[in-house]
């Protein structure tokens, strides 16, 4: 089955609202093996509804329209709806009593009524909250549904009531396995995958880039979940044999909390330079890291290196492996954590030179009585940067933990 | 004029990201006095993307393409726009030279001349934050934008070389000034403000919630700029009586910026807790904070509170008005700052109890020989209450300069 997702409403075309119902559909149909081919949105207007109707059924078998559900007069989904299946409209006795109900002792506003006004011959999905029932039409082999537009009433109706339904409809499951790249960009990705990518049919094989990595999805069709990751594994495999620890994880994992995962028992201390914050912040981020994150440090000054951390400057000056190396045992050490890292570095847009040009990042880490050093070279603005060297520092620790 | 806003790539189609470039462009579009009356999003599929590209000219005089400009297989926008207007594609030599300058002293993957391969004829803008430079057609009366899909690449983009393009194209001007303000909710801005927002017509008044701030917008339309301008300014000055300091500042103001300038000649020290280094990084994210900034401490720990700032533990516990304060201080006094600021509290989600629930942080600030606190009761999830806990641990700095 095809379908295509419509947004309703003038507020997403000024873009006032991100239209995230768009993408959880997207995943929640890509998941009952529904294809979505495409995505449209359009305004709070009668005639460009229908020509949005028109054109996703001359498209898809299913189409399903967020928005437009409510009782003001801007809400005109169900009346264009039911004018392109050529059905009359009537209120529906239960919708109407759940909708006094919900307003048992309050002012009830007079248009609320046609929040319960529906196409005839309609399935109706009850909205547990708010006011307006979803909607199902079904007809000549195509099917429309009618979602209200709020995210917070859609998501719950649509996983209780449109899910069962379209369960019904399908024979086939889409599932994706995403593997999370690091350290390699998108171009070599796809060099090192040229014949896998080039010959892929089920699965796809789809890298995509983002700013510190590089996501590779991976997507089998199949009657059920189970077959589909028989697909899946072969090819996942092979580039994991290719890829190796370029591979931190999948899907929804998170670097951070696979170091502090790996770290259970230890304890880390973190320096930093130009990074100003935003490496400890990232193992903040993750509840429990305090289990093993006792403190961290940001030196920016030459002084606060010293008074901090003991670090002395050498001729190498305060961007060099011999200060990263110097503020990684000097966090340790003051701190009495088992292992100490840092980042030292020039952010931008100022202070880069011939020898020491923006970008030049070094990264210290005191671990298991060794310490080691890894100097970057980083390109992006001040922030790209800063956010790279965080990704790197993480990724280094990763590896030698 | 009457644009389209195109989105392309299958992980759309998948839920995989959300659709920011269509929110981001839309609310640009609209500055622009540009109407978008449509959104569509197509996957990576040459047939697809043609019918999309023949559907958005059928009714837009614009359409705005969005991803597939990158070197791998699936990037087919440029070909599928050359091949419906007719054109052959060609590389270009300076976007060749620039990508080859961002690889400098790193391989050059294969596929990346792509990215400077161009459809003839076309205007080129170039990337300052990727390799993929972006297209403009114009034929027939029509344009075709084409776009990078990574918003960090799309967005400067846009704004840097876009927009002069597409204001010659408009024979009125919208010029928006944005008032940023803190410490007040959404709700309570609309109502201090109702007269205003009821009896709008131009310019119109707008306020959006953001997660830590809200943005009101006020936007004019006439035939040049100063005119413009002139039809805003009485109505920014009468909120700016009504609203005071709660305006921090307008359009692309930082407070963390507007913070480092009031505060040249004199230096600041930070401690923080559940912030874990974020208050930190709001200030280094600004260049020349260094001039101001000496040094930051994450006493993630009690221990690390005590060793680093030399905080004792009262009864009242890690998060209170009285760790906040010796905090403040000890980080002044240890670092030899003249100004110290501090957070401690609960992010979350766990750690919260029924007298110190999750949310509770508590401020310090040691400043001009004196120190205050203040207490905040915050919502959201973890990192919510992390990021509105920074922005309210910067007003306060900023209301006590």
């Amino acid at each position: 089955m095809i379908a295509e997702i419509l947004g309703v409403g003038t507020e997403l075309l000024l873009g006032d609202i991100a239209n995230t119902n768009a993408q959880f559909l997207s995943k929640a149909l890509a998941g009952l093996g529904i294809s979505v081919y495409g995505h449209t949105a359009v305004g709070d207007n009668p005639g460009r509804l229908r020509a949005a109707l028109e054109y996703g059924f001359g498209k898809a078998d299913m189409v399903v329209a967020c928005g437009g559900l409510g009782p003001t007069m801007d809400d005109i989904t169900k009346e264009v709806a039911a004018k392109y299946f050529g059905r009359e409209m009537f209120v529906d006795q239960p919708s109407w009593e759940a909708i006094q109900q919900r307003f048992a002792g309050r002012h009830l506003p007079e248009n609320v009524i046609r929040n319960a006004t529906v196409p005839e011959g309609s399935i109706l999905f009850p909205n547990h909250h708010g006011s307006a029932p979803g909607v199902c039409i079904e007809q000549d082999g195509k099917i429309l549904i009618l979602l209200p537009g709020p995210p917070h009433e859609l998501e719950p109706m649509f996983m209780k009531y449109a899910v069962p339904f379209l369960r019904q409809k399908t024979d086939k499951v889409f599932v994706s396995r995403t593997l999370k790249i690091v350290g390699v960009g998108e171009s070599n990705v796809e060099t090192m995958l040229q014949d896998l990518i080039d010959n892929q049919t089920n699965p796809t094989v789809a890298p995509y880039a983002k700013l510190t990595e590089v996501a590779l999805r991976i997507t089998a069709a199949a009657p059920c979940e189970d077959a589909a990751n028989a697909l899946i594994t072969p090819i996942a495999e092979e580039i994991y044999s290719r890829l190796g620890q370029h591979i931190y994880g999948e899907d929804n994992d998170c670097m951070a909390e696979i170091i502090l995962n790996k770290l259970e028992g230890q304890t880390l201390a973190i320096a930093e330079s130009c990074t100003g914050g935003l490496l400890t912040s990232a193992l903040v981020d993750i509840p429990g890291s305090s289990k093993v994150l006792s403190e961290g440090v940001i030196t920016y000054s030459n002084e606060a290196k010293l008074t901090r951390l003991g670090v002395v400057l050498t001729d190498h000056g305060a961007v060099s492996s011999q200060t990263a190396a110097a503020m990684a045992e000097g966090v340790a050490r003051t701190s009495g954590a088992g292992i100490g890292i840092s980042t030292t570095g020039i952010a931008g847009p100022d202070g880069g030179t011939a020898d020491k040009p923006v970008g030049l990042v070094y990264i210290g880490l005191y671990i298991n009585g060794k310490t080691l050093t890894k100097e970057l070279r980083l390109i992006g603005d001040r922030n790209e940067i800063r956010a790279r060297a965080v990704v790197a520092a993480l990724d280094f620790l990763r590896l030698n933990i």
